[in-house]
C-alpha cells in the first residue's frame, strides 16, 4: 500500500510533516510518499532514521498556502504538493492522501481530480471529535451548507462504515443533532431527516441534542454542512473562552498562582482530551478514492496519526463497504416543496 | 406600572419567585401582582419584609408543568398562573409579565392571548448570553426552527432596540451568526441575510463566526431558531462537560484537592460568569404585550432582576420603539424559490 503526503500543507509544515511520515512509516505496513519540494524533504529526511524502503520523496515545486482562494488554487498551482498528490491517487500510484493543508483547496481538489463516488449525492466533510467519553464522527462538517433529508441520510450511512472500521466501534450509534430528543422537534429538514433514519440500514438512535454532544453519547453525529461547522466551532470557542477565564482567575495571587501550578499537569491533560489533533485526522467521505485531512495545526504525532488512520481505511476497505451500504438502500429523495 | 409575575413559574417557585419580587418591589418603581394559589403565597410573604402597597396577589388554582405539552396546557389549564399572568396583560390590568416556567407554553401563551405586534413577521425567542466580554443579545433561539431572511433581519432591528434601551448598549454592533467572515460564506439564508442586514437601519458590523460567540464581539447576534437553540444548548453543555473535567483532574490526590480549594473562589467567580441566570431574563420580542422569560433554574436574584429587566422595558417603551423601526424598514421578502 502506498500513501501520499502533502509535505507542505499545514503551519507546521514541512518539518512536523516529514517527522510524522517517518513516525508513521515504522509503524503501518505502507510506503509513504512525501509529496513536495525534493530538496527540502531530503535534507530533513536526513534528521531522522527512515526504515529503509518505507519512505520515498515525488517532487513539487508548488504550494498552497492557508490564505489561498481554494478553486483558483487549484487550478493555477497544477504543481503544488496537494494537486501532485491528489493526481498520486487519480493516476494509481498511491492508494491514498493526507494532507493538513488548506481545506478548501484539498476539497475543491478532491471533487476535481477523483470525483464523486458512484451513488453519493454529496461528499461530506468528516471529524472526530474528542468528547468526556469515546470520541464522536461528526458530518458534515461544512463541506454542504445547505443540505437535504436524504443526503444526510447517506452521510448516517457513511459516517457508520468509518466509525466501524477505522475506529473499531462495532455497531456504531448513529444519531440526529437536534433540538429536541422528540422526533417532531426541529426544523423541516431535520424532522424529513429523522422519519428517513429510523428505517435506514444504520443503527439510529434518534435525536441527540446539542447540550449532550461533548459527553459523547453517539459514536456517529449527523447534521447539514453549517450547523456542524457551527458545532465544532463553537466547541473549541467555548473552550478556549473558558481556558482564558480560569487563566484569568488563577492568576489572581500568589496562593492561586502556587494552587495553578500544582493542578498544571491535571489541566494539561484536560486540553489534550479537548484536543481534535489527538485524533490525528478524518477522511473527506462519498469522494472515489482516500482522501484524509489532518487538522492544520497538525504536529508530528498528529501526521503520524492521520497516515496510520488512512492505512487503515485502505486495508479494511472503507471505500468498498460505503459503496455496498448505499447500494443497499437509498433514501428516498423528498419532493421539493420549497420549504427545505 | 404593574407587572404580573407567575408565581408558580420555575423549578424553584414558588420560594424563589416570591423571594425574588420582594426584593425587585423595592428596587423599581412598580406594583408587582404574583399571581398563583393565594393561600401559599400568603403564607410565603408571611416571612419577608413587604414594602407598604407595592406587592399583591391575584390567585390562580392551577400550575403548568415543566414536562406538560405546550399548547395543550394553555388550552386545558385556564386557571393556570401562567395563563391568568397572560390575561392579566391582555386586559390591561398589568403592563408586563415575568415566568420561569415552561418555556414553549409561555409562548403558546402569548400567541393566543397578546398575539404579534403590529408588522412582525414572527415574534423571536431571546436571551441574553454570557461571554468574556460583555453579554451579547442573542435570537432566535428557538420560537422559529426555519425561519427566511427577511425574517432575521427583523429580528436584527428587535434585537438592537432591546440592547440599546434595556442594557444601556449605545448603537449596538449587530451581527449575523455564520460559517466564515466573508459574506459570500454560509448557507442560503445567511448570504441572502448578509445583503439585506447591509442596508437595514442597524449597526451591521457583519459576520459572527461560532468561535468568536464566547468572546462577546458583539452585542446582538442573529440566526434562525434552530441555529441559535443549538448555540446556547452547546455553550451550556460544553461548560458543564469542561467542568466535569477539570473536577475530576483536581480531585486526583491529595494535593490536587488542596490546590483546588484553593482556587475555588476563583472557579466559583468562572462559573458564575457562565451563568444565564445572572443575566435574569430576556423578552420574548415581537409579542403584543411585554413577555419576559427567566431561566427555568431562577433562583430570587434571578427573579428580582428579569422583574427589573420588564419594569425597564415598559419603562423605556420598548415596544412602541420596535414599532417604529419596523415601520421605517421592511427588508424585502426574498421569492421562494425553493432553496430557502
Amino acid at each position: 500500500m502506498k500513501i501520499a503526503v502533502d509535505a507542505f500543507g499545514g503551519d507546521n509544515a514541512p518539518e512536523a510533516v516529514v517527522k510524522g511520515c517517518v513516525a508513521a512509516a515504522s509503524m503501518c505496513d505502507a510506503e509513504i510518499i512525501l509529496v513536495g519540494k525534493e530538496k527540502v524533504i531530503a535534507e530533513l529526511l536526513k534528521k531522522e532514521e527512515v526504515p529503509t524502503g518505507k519512505i520515498r520523496i515525488h517532487n513539487a515545486e508548488e504550494i498552497i498556502e492557508t490564505g489561498d482562494v481554494p478553486v483558483e488554487a487549484i487550478r493555477r498551482k497544477k504543481d503544488s504538493s496537494l494537486v501532485v498528490a491528489l493526481n498520486l491517487v487519480k493516476t494509481g500510484e498511491a492508494d491514498a492522501v493526507v494532507s493538513a493543508g488548506n481545506t478548501g483547496a484539498y476539497l475543491a481538489g478532491s471533487f476535481r481530480y477523483l470525483g464523486r463516488m458512484d451513488g453519493v449525492k454529496r461528499p461530506a466533510l468528516t471529524t472526530v471529535m474528542p468528547t468526556v467519553g469515546t470520541p464522536s464522527v461528526i458530518l458534515d462538517i461544512g463541506a454542504n451548507a445547505d443540505c437535504r433529508p436524504a443526503q444526510l441520510v447517506q452521510f448516517a450511512q457513511m459516517g457508520a462504515v468509518y466509525a466501524e472500521n477505522v475506529l473499531d466501534i462495532k455497531n456504531p450509534r448513529v444519531a440526529l443533532l437536534n433540538i429536541g430528543a422528540e422526533e417532531a422537534k426541529g426544523n423541516a429538514l431535520t424532522k424529513e431527516t429523522h422519519q428517513l433514519l429510523k428505517t435506514a440500514p444504520v443503527n439510529f438512535i434518534g435525536n441527540i441534542e446539542p447540550r449532550d454532544v461533548p459527553y459523547g453519547l453517539a459514536d456517529v453525529i449527523v447534521c447539514d454542512g453549517f450547523t456542524g461547522n457551527v458545532v465544532i466551532k463553537l466547541i473549541e470557542g467555548s473552550a478556549s473562552a473558558l481556558f482564558s477565564m480560569l487563566k484569568e482567575a488563577f492568576y489572581k495571587n500568589i496562593f492561586s498562582k502556587l494552587a495553578a501550578a500544582v493542578l498544571k499537569p491535571g489541566l494539561v491533560k484536560v486540553k489534550r482530551r479537548m484536543d481534535y489533533s489527538e485524533y490525528g485526522g478524518a477522511p473527506f467521505l462519498g469522494i472515489d478514492g482516500v482522501v484524509f485531512k489532518a487538522h492544520g495545526s497538525s504536529d508530528a504525532k498528529a501526521i503520524k496519526n492521520a497516515v496510520i488512520a488512512a492505512a487503515r481505511y485502505v486495508e479494511t476497505g472503507v471505500n468498498e463497504k460505503i459503496k455496498q451500504s448505499l447500494s443497499l438502500y437509498v433514501a428516498e429523495e423528498v419532493v421539493d416543496d420549497g420549504e427545505l
